[in-house]
Order: structure tokens, then C-alpha cells, then sequence
């Protein structure tokens, strides 16, 4: 376990509330700004922003960064959101700082600075990726009129979302099929007990899907593919925007298409702040060194 | 398959609409009163009660048939609700008849009548524990704030819901504790691969729960059993009523305690009506011989 | 943990000697006869039979307790084999004793006697079980030039070895079909993963198989049902002699047929002692309630 | 599935005598030298190496192609084994060339000849990685006088077989952990469910091993890591020659350890053919694009 430390967070939502109250009760001293809207946390200190930096040592910004590339992703904040321009970063020297996704933002982090996107680093993208499946189990099992055992599932893309939520669907009993391009894919997806079926087929005379869901950021549902589905099938698409459905089509078709957005931090907030947490804890024993 | 029959339903919910387009769509002729309230099916031929019992040789009854024992159990009936009385009984002399927990009514039907209890067949109670055990998974995730993989579970009771629900949740990625009386079910959770404790001995002493499953019918979470469960740990009875949580000293303690009622034919109720048309296939089959 | 106790061990093979070395591990102090011919466990006291029963105040007899119906089961022991008539009771007379399939002695052991049939036990059997299954997959992995991954298996039998051992295969990785006759069993293979037949129809139209379990001690595997399984099928029998395969006809038709028997004391004795210990500390624990 | 095919075989064991007939079944036209030790396959020519080559469009070498780097790996020739030199490379131009470690050839095989080499496939290696995992259950089964289900296996590196491996024995009941360096590695092994151990701290403060799996060929398991095992504990390497156990050092310690060499040759030759075969139909295909 890390020595007591001082964090300070800045923005973010529920999941970054909870990433507060594990620090707290890790023993870490806690300051936070912008999570005014959500319930307070026990042991956890609010603050102005300035504050905030003035007494931590590391700062915490969430996961994004930034929505939009220019101000701090701050949903729940009280007042206006920080700019992310070289003044905040400059206001940020001499602390650690960590970030997800730091490179979504127009004026980046200056070199100096030692910020850490924890969200780049690949255990923290596993875990996510394992998260992120449960949390399209949950979307599955709300929208769904029947039982994922005993149903004809297909994951399209098997990269890591993919690969935990073939597993994941799998395990509770549905018949999986997963979609790949290259032989290796192809490869590990039937050493793990599915059928696999190369993505530029799907829908091409493979059994017909209860449930669909499409990990690749690319228009692989389109159209013609959604057609071929059967009637009753359900499309959810956990690639990041555009994603990879036409929502539009899959209207027409009667199809029930939902774009699941920001998972896991909106199923399993609590554990989305776990892997922050263990990833930053990581970063900084590392820096120990 | 069986061969082309007339089906005739009465009364019921969902899951009853569910059974009704199924058995359309196996190209049976299907006459139904008492889901009126409910989105029409098609080919599924509505009609008064009288006619329904007419035209039909194998009439379906809901399950439960009836929830106060002297009425049909149809939430959805456009009209007012048939006493299970004897001239009912009377009126479907000569149908085969099936119905779900037929032992609930107050006036039972008449030896001479063939009428099936599909609930109490144990194919029926086998398929029905697992689709249960993923409604309970459902509400688990609708829950909580945390991920089941790499929570400690308890499930109480290892019938055939515990047993489906231990190994579903197992699956999923969880540490699962189930609790038992006698050796030999402690036998088998152990076979299982889960952890097992004695149930007057649940709470004392194993890990911390993050969720807790109970599935015996008893008080097994009194105050005091509850008392030794950790802060944030969510109560899930699943366990018919009464069921077997003190829901009131869970409010006082501070814990989250759901009455999970009418699973699966809520979360689940094309599963469900599937495995009623599963056992209906099968008694029928079972009649020709 | 049980209270110190003096074990008396009689007879037996390795199964036993693993017992006795157990029994030494947990601190308790341990006597034996009839092990002379396997290799000395650290802390076994080796005596006669008499001043084993002398000494121990629990005396615990091999599985099964005779081959014969008329001596003790002791194949490794130096003498010659004690009869197991009244006299041989009347000796144990004031001592608890624990033995493994009591019923098949012709002379049982008098009322009065307190004589325990451990392997009568369902939390012994259901362990038992489990090791077998194990001993089974080490038998095919030993006889087959196939992977168990990917082949087409069938489980005849879903009693406790047959579900223990379904279970396993298809974690394996396995294609698993099992039979069974009642539509419970049938509705929990399907529950558990795996294809069901009527035992009736093995072999009818199935995938053809690459590996053939039995586990029913009746004529299933006659020379018909044989004649339909591929060439290159391996069969392996679990079923007590006289088991349930033509093994003549296997031969006749190029089939690999292996009786398996003594499983699990065979494969892993170790583990095999282990449950014994196990069931006996229960039993002992019982007693003193 | 490919067109009618006439292949070519030279030398190998087992595993390409398997290979060779698969082929057949397949329809293709199959000619071999090399085999003359082992049993005749129906339907597979002998001929003399020069008429191989004259008749077969494809040429299957074995894996690996050589064992000194010299000549061809050929242990079942009835005659002398043929060099693999320039004048032998020259010999098969114009044929589709195909063989399993061809890096360890000293002459290499000429840039204009096409030469795949199917092992350096990850597709292969992946489905290899599988068999292996499965061969080295086999040995751990054969090996061991405990049950793997309820045992504490360590595996040792988290590459492909190493990842295979902890998933098989988990699923089979084994308490799983698994050593990296890797952090991405570490959260993977966490993600199968398994628990993590840094390969440099193996054996320090953790569960005391039942059975050891070492995939990591570098000298991981000193004498002094050895020291730290329990007595009883079985050690196996699957790491390629000169592996990773001090074996000297485990006979000293009165370990058991076990070198587990050609796997899966050695233990599914059937199946290892069968993935050979899989992956030279797939090099076959791509080249007619």
C-alpha cells in the first residue's frame, strides 16, 4: 500500500466522487472542487480550484479530461469550468498529475510537467475492458425480453472489449459467436470456446442473433448487414463515437439499437474508481524508483 | 415438434403474452382471453372466455393461476376477473388443462379433470431456477455501484435457485460463499468451486459481502444477521413471500434491501413463457403415449 | 480441527497409506496394519492388528471394507488376511469404527457396534465423484491421440459422476452430450451447458463422438449401440462391474474400450484420502454433539 | 474447404503420420517418406524422397524441420537422412514449400523459393499454445497423486501457453496463480480470475504450491526459488530446452521435476497435426487471392 499521500481532484463525475471517498478511506487527505452536484462523501475536503492545487501534491483530473477539448470535464461543478490552457497547466507545476485521455485537449500538457494519462496505461485499458463488458451484460439484460443463457449472442471486433465480453457472455451461458479480421483473432476466439466468423461476413449465414453487440469504432452495422439480422435481434454498440451502427437504419428496420455511452463509469461507477485508483497507485511507486 | 393443436389462454400477464406468440409462430391456432390491456400479438385470436373454451382443446392457465386463490389471476383482463369456482372447473371438463401452482386455489379442481400443474413438474422448477438466477443477476447490477466480477458474494440457501445463482455468479467473476445445512450440500458447493458456510453461521466471520442473495424462505436475516454485514452491502431476497430479510432493520441499518418478486416472468418473460411451452410440449407428448 | 485423537488403521492400499499419513499431519497419533508392503509414511506406528485395535480408540477399515464378502481388503499386507466374521466385530466392541461399503460383508457388524459406512455418506459420495471424474479425463487424456478441446464427448449418465464429469469436460473445452431418461436430468444438462439425448437413443443421430463415457451400471453399450459410434471412439467405463459395455464387441467392431476401475484411490489416492479424512472428522464431530 | 491437392510429406514423426492421413481423409493425394517406422495410414504412397517431390505440388516438412540444424528431422526413415543444403533447397523449386522452425536450418532455404513456415503462424501458435497446455494437465494428472481440482498451481509467465495453461487449470477447480512482469500482463491474469505473482517474487509469501508449471526459458527456478517450494510439490517445465528448472538442484531437494518435452506432438498427435493442416490450408488459400 502507498504512503499517505495528499491528492486534490479536480472535475468528474460520480465515478470520480467515488475515487475520493476510496482515497479517503485508503487514509490519503482528500481535496476536491466540482463535485459540488453529487452527495457528499465522507472525509472528503472541498475546495476552490486553487486550493485544491495549493495543498495536494497530486492532482487527479478525470476520465475525459475534457469533453470538448478546451475546459475541464466538470459536469457536477458549482461554477464555470477551467479553460485547459498553459495557465492551468502552469498552475499544475511542481505536482503529479494524473488525467485520462490528456490527449483529447487542444493545449497540451507543456513537457516539464509530469502528467500521467493512467487511462493510456494497459492494465488500467484491460480492467476498463472487463468493466465496460459487465456493463453491456447489464444494458443486455434491461433491454432484453429473454434470458442471455440459452441465447445466440455475437460480439463484432475482438480486441479487448471484445474478448471479455465473449468470455463474459460465454460464461452465463449463451452461445457466442465473434467476429475478427486477422487469423490470429480467428484463433484465440476459438481456443476460447467461441465460433468466429470473419467481420466482413457478418450476418452472412451464421445462426441468427438474439444479441448483437459491436465493439468497433468503424460502420460495420450498416445497412445491409442490419437487414440481414433477424427481427427481435438487439443491436448495442460500445464502440466509441460515431460508433458503428446506423441508429437511422436500425429504425426502419424495427430494430432495437442502443449506443451505450460512457460504460463503465455509468454502471459500475464505484469500480471504474478502483482502476483509477490501483493505476495511479502504480504510476506512483513506479516514479518511487 | 408437436403437432398442430388449438390453444386456448386465459387470464395471466407477459410472460402468458409471450407463451401466445410463441405457440403461433410453432403454426398452433391460438384463442386468448385476458390480455387485452397488453400489446396484441400476432395471429393470436382474442376472444370471450366461453369461446375461448370452445374452440380450444388444451387450455393454458397463468402462473400463478391465482394470486388470492378464488379469482384468476388477469391483471390485463379488459373485464372483470373469473371465480375459480366449480362451475370453471365444470366448463372445462373434457379440455386438457394446464395451469402454474394450481394448489394455490381454494377450490381445487375436480379429480375427474385432467388438469397439469406445469410449475410443479421439476424440468419446469429446473429451467425456471436458472432464468431466476439471472433476474437476480439483473437487479444485482441495477443495484450496485460495483461490479459482480471480483465482488465477494453470498448466496443463501442451495436449492435449485442457489445452486443456478452460485455458479451463475461464479461465472461472472465473483467470489461466491453459499450457505447450507446439510454435509452433503456443502459437498457440492465446494465441488462447485464456491466457498461454503453453515447457514446459521452466515455472517460470522467469512469476507466482508458486497452482495448478498437470499433464496431459503425463513428468517435467515434477522437484525442481528444483518447487523454483522458490511456498510454498502446490497440485501437481495429472492426467497417468495414473506421472503426471509427483516426489511425494516435493513432500512434502520442502513443497508439496501430489495424484494425481488416475480422473477423471471418480469425480467426475463420470453424466457419464461418458452419453458412453460417446453413442459406443455412435454405432458402433452407424455398423453399420447 | 478435531481434538487429538489415536487412529487404528486396518488393511488397504495407497488410499490408506495417504490416509494414515494425513491422519500423522494433523497431529494425530496413528497406528497401522496391513501397509507393509507399501512405502513407510514418517510418524505411521506400524503393530499388529491386535495392538492396533489395542491402542486407537477410532479404527477406520479400507474402501471398499472386502473384496470377497469374507476377509479384510488388504492386498499390500504382510500376513494373512483377517476374517471378518462375529469374532472379528466383537473385537472392535467400545471403539468407533469407520469402514468403506459395510453392506458387502457377508458377517455385518452387529447392531450394538458403532460402525460407521463412510462411503455411504452423500457429502463423501459427491466428492468421490468429482475425483473420479477427474481420474476419468486422466484416462482419456492417457488413451487419446485427440485433445479433449474441441472433440465431441458424450456422458452417459447423469447421476453424481456423470454431472461431475460433463461439468468437467466442457470446462475443458469439450463438446459435451449427456443422456439421461428423466426430463429433470434432461432439464439440467441443458441447464449446465450441455446437449442432452434419451439414453434410449444413444448414439442416434448425435454428432458422432470421439470419446464414449459410461457411468451406468446396466447393458447400455451392447453391440448395436457400439456398431453406431466412429471409428477411432474411445470408451471408457466408469460403471461398477460388471459395467455397462460389451467389451467383446468393442473388440470385434475396432473400438478402444477401457475399463476404468478403482477410481479415484487409483489416480489420486492422495485426494482420495484426503475426503475420507474429511468425512470421517464430520462424522466424529457428529457424534460428539 | 481447399481443392483436391497432391501433397508431398518428408520425414517427421508421429505427428506428421497423422498429418498425412487427415490429408487423405480430406480427398487429397498424399505421398511420404520418412514414415516407414510407424504404422501404415491407408490411402498415404510411400515413396522415395525424389519421387515426393516430382509428384506433390506441396512439400510438408516436419516440425521442427531439423534438430542439429543439418539434416532433416526424419527419426522413423527407413534409409539415410537427407542434408538440408543448397542442392536440397534447389530440389523442391517450384513447388509451394512448408515446414515448422525453419530458422534453425544453418542453410537457409533460398529468397526466390516460397517457403512458409506454418509454426511462426500465430494462428498456429496459438492453437499449439492450447494443445500444450493440455498435454502438460496430462502430465501433471500422470505425475501427481492429488486431484488438480482444489490444488494451488502456480504458472509461471503469462505468453500464450502460459495464459492457456492457467485457464485450464482453473476451469478444472485449481486454485490459479500465474506470474508476469509485466503490469498489462498482471491485469490480464487478474481479469481470467486467476491471482497475480511478479515472476521475481515467485515462491515468497504466497500459497504454497501443489504443482509448479515454469514457461519462462530463462533460469527462473534456481535453487534458491526451488528451496522455497513445499515438499511434495511437483515441478514442470515446458520452457524449450535448456528450460528454466535447475533439475540438478530439485533432485537435491527432493522435488519432483519433470521435463515436458514435444508437447503436443507427443501427447495429441492428432490434433497437432490437425492445427498443421488448418494452418497450411489458410497459407494456401491466401496465396490463390
Amino acid at each position: 500500500m502507498l504512503e499517505q499521500e495528499t491528492f486534490g481532484l479536480l472535475g468528474g463525475d460520480s465515478r470520480q466522487a467515488a475515487l475520493a471517498a476510496s482515497l479517503v478511506q485508503d487514509g490519503h487527505s482528500v481535496f476536491a472542487w466540482g463535485l459540488e452536484g453529487l452527495p457528499a462523501a465522507p472525509g472528503v475536503q472541498n475546495a476552490s480550484p486553487e486550493d485544491v492545487v495549493t495543498r495536494a501534491s497530486s492532482i487527479l483530473l478525470p476520465l475525459p479530461v475534457s469533453k470538448d477539448g478546451r475546459r475541464l470535464n466538470a459536469p457536477f461543478a458549482a461554477g464555470g469550468l477551467p479553460e485547459l490552457d498553459g495557465a492551468f497547466w502552469q498552475s499544475l507545476r511542481g505536482k503529479t498529475v494524473f488525467g485520462g485521455q490528456l490527449s483529447r485537449v487542444k493545449t497540451p500538457c507543456p513537457a516539464g510537467l509530469a502528467a500521467h494519462d493512467y487511462a493510456a496505461r494497459e492494465e488500467f485499458a484491460v480492467r476498463n475492458a472487463c468493466l465496460t463488458a459487465e456493463g453491456a451484460v447489464e444494458i443486455a439484460l434491461r433491454e432484453s425480453e429473454r434470458a442471455i443463457a440459452g441465447s445466440a449472442c455475437l460480439v463484432a471486433g475482438y480486441g479487448r472489449i471484445g474478448r471479455a465480453l465473449a468470455q463474459l457472455l460465454r460464461a452465463m451461458g449463451a452461445r457466442v459467436t465473434a467476429s475478427a479480421r486477422k487469423p490470429r483473432d480467428i484463433a484465440w476466439i476459438e481456443a476460447n470456446g467461441c465460433r468466429a466468423v470473419q467481420t466482413s461476413r457478418v450476418g452472412s449465414g451464421e445462426e441468427p442473433y438474439d444479441l448483437v453487440f459491436n465493439t468497433i469504432p468503424a460502420p460495420v452495422f450498416t445497412r445491409t448487414v442490419l437487414a440481414r439480422l433477424k427481427t427481435g435481434c438487439i443491436v448495442i454498440d460500445l464502440a466509441s463515437l460515431p460508433g458503428g451502427v446506423d441508429f437511422s437504419a436500425a429504425k426502419d428496420l424495427g430494430l432495437k439499437a442502443v449506443q451505450a455511452l460512457s460504460l463503465p463509469g455509468k454502471t459500475a461507477p464505484e469500480s471504474a474508481a478502483e482502476i483509477i485508483k490501483q493505476t495511479v497507485y502504480t504510476i506512483l511507486e513506479e516514479e518511487k524508483r
